[in-house]
This record gives C-alpha cells, structure tokens and sequence, in this order.
C-alpha cells in the first residue's frame, strides 16, 4: 500500500495538474481539504469549478474574460477605444488594470510566438487585433507583451505586421525595475537601460 | 474595475484557503484551470473535491483515512498488530509507509498539543491509543512525532501518560540527516545527535 483511497488519489493528481504544483504539494492540499474545510466550503469549490467554464467567455473584442457579451473594459464607455494596449495573458492585463492608471483598452494575444512550445501566429488572438487596425479603430497601439525572447518576438512580429496602416505603434520600456540595483542585473536588463535613457 | 469576473473570484477565494497559496498563487491556479483545462477534467476535479468527504472516512482503529470499515494496514493480516507506531498526521503515516519497512500498525494523533494554537490533548485521538495500551493490545508503543517544541511536548505527554502500563514506549531518533553537514545544522539537532550516539 503506497497510495491514498481512490477518491483522494482522484484529488491529488487533479492538483497535479496545476501549473507547479508537484505531488508532495498536491497531497499537501487534498489532505488539508479532507482534515480541514467544511462540507459547505468545499461544495462551494466545487460548483465554482464548475461554473467558470459554463458563467465565463472570452470578450469577443479584446480577449479579455468575461460573464456578458463584452468585457467591463470593453463596453466602459469612460475608455478610450482608440487606444489598444497589447498583453499576453488575461493576467497581465489585470496586473495592469490594478495599476488603475491606463485608460484605454486592451488586446489580449492569448500567448507569444514560441518555438520551443511550437506556438505559432495562428494560435495567436491576431487576426482581430489587425482587423481593427485595418479598419482604423485604433490610434495608439501599446506592445506590452513581456521582455522575454518570445515576448520580443512577438512583438517584433506585431511592428512588422501592422507598419504600413495609419496607426502608432509603440513599446512598454525596459529598464531598471524601480528600487532595482545594477549590480544585481542581468547584462540585457543594463544595456536596455542605457539604450533607453532619456534627458534628466 | 480591479475584480475578476464573479466565478472566477470565487474560484481564487476557494484556492486561496488553501495551506501557504496567497492570492497570486489563487490567480494563477484559477486563470490555469480557465484557460487550459478541458471540460472533462474539470467535471472530474469537481466531482472528487465531493467525494472525498462523502466516500473517505476515518478508520476507528488508527485514525488513518480509509473507503472502508478499517484501513488496508489495520485490516492486513500481516502486519504486527502489538506494534503501534504514534504520528501526528495522516501525511506522516503516508511518508513512512512509502519506506515499505515498518511492519507494525500506526495510531495518527490528528495534531499536536500547541499552546499557540489552542490545541490540547483533547483535540487530539489519544483516548482511543490509551484504552488500546490499557487492554494491553500494545507491546511497542513508537513515539514519532515530529522532532519540533510541540511534537516533544506530545511525545513527553503520552510517555507521562502511559508510563504505568505494560508497555514500552520508545522515540524515533533525532540526530543527523543522511547527507546532512554538521556546518549547516542547528545547534539543537547537533546536541541530539551528541546525546543519541552508539558504540561504533
């Protein structure tokens, strides 16, 4: 005997699957489930499972999540919708949105080009962004996506692609995090930095 | 707008009552399960977070967890029923009996007494471990709390308790890890393994 009751063994491996979650941490939190939460609890975690799939669709403008037809940003008429910033991922468009800085819109890729995951522009929330752009819709165009290869990728992609409408495109800095010290960053983060220096 | 749609939300709450998963950790999981998992799963996530409570019970010989009337060790004609080895958890039990060594049975305490969290021994399955002893089913009792302030105390407790019956009670070993530095060590585990040591 090495393994837990089926019904528990069915729970560890469902928390498996979540992103870094390894088994001795699965088995950590289907045991605290069984010693600790409450039966009304868990049948809430239970239906809220459930229900993200049936309750929530993507925003068939932006991409962005949403429980009606278009996303709160989306359909704020407060918003200026000429101005698109573009994100990978539905969280780091609420990253952003905490912020409550930006006061434009957003477009959410769904993803970035990479190679090595073999994910290509079509897996991508694309063809919508450029059909905007087409249409004029669009003023300012933010890249947002993340300063990594794949993230610079796309976004090179995106410059490429979009160059010839009448629209500006322009890219989130990179630079020093803020409270950052040099000394413990890495090369690229330092020569972005100088790359980007500004009038003081 | 800084919430995430109602589901969702709900689902990051569920998440974050979890042991040590804050709401980054909840966001994550919850987008994950959102963005990547299929239908199918996700029902059959739903369904064991169920039946863990409804199918799992508690065996009434040792505490351990078990889909039916004694759990597979207490029920195994093979093991050594006169050798009880005490742990605080069911996830102790586990670790151990992954070691395929210990051929005796186990009594789970279900915690520790802990002043800082209002836990006493009568929170704790010790009643049922004395009545056993007392009716000198018990030959070994093993003391294998853990070797920190509370699982002394508990271990100190229940050698207290017990000490008049017919009954050896021994602790597991504390003492260096295998592979372990003395460098690296606190002082408490270097003073254990001073005071266990053995003719070489």
């Amino acid at each position: 005997m090495n393994k837990y009751p089926n019904s528990l063994e069915n729970l560890i491996e469902a928390f498996q699957s979540l992103p870094s979650v390894g088994r001795k941490t699965a088995e950590r939190y289907a045991l605290y489930i069984f010693s600790n939460m409450e039966e009304e609890k868990l049948i809430d975690f239970s239906n809220s499972l459930i229900s993200i799939k049936k309750d929530i669709k993507k925003c068939p403008c932006c991409g962005n999540i949403t429980e009606n037809d278009l996303c709160n940003i989306c359909s704020d008429p407060q918003r200026n919708k000429k101005q698109v910033l573009v994100v990978e991922s539905i969280k780091d468009l609420y990253t952003i949105e905490s912020l409550k800085e930006y006061k434009g819109i957003y477009h959410v890729l769904g993803g970035v080009i990479s190679f090595s995951k073999g994910i290509t522009i079509h897996d991508l929330n694309i063809d919508s962004l450029e059909e905007k752009v087409k249409n004029k819709e669009v003023n300012e165009l933010i890249l947002a996506t993340n300063a990594t290869l794949e993230g610079e990728t796309t976004a090179r992609y995106l410059k490429e692609l979009l160059k010839d409408y009448d629209v500006k495109i322009t890219r989130i800095a990179h630079g020093l995090p803020v409270g950052g010290d040099i000394s413990y960053l890495d090369e690229m983060t330092i020569l972005k930095a100088m790359e980007g220096r500004r009038e003081y």
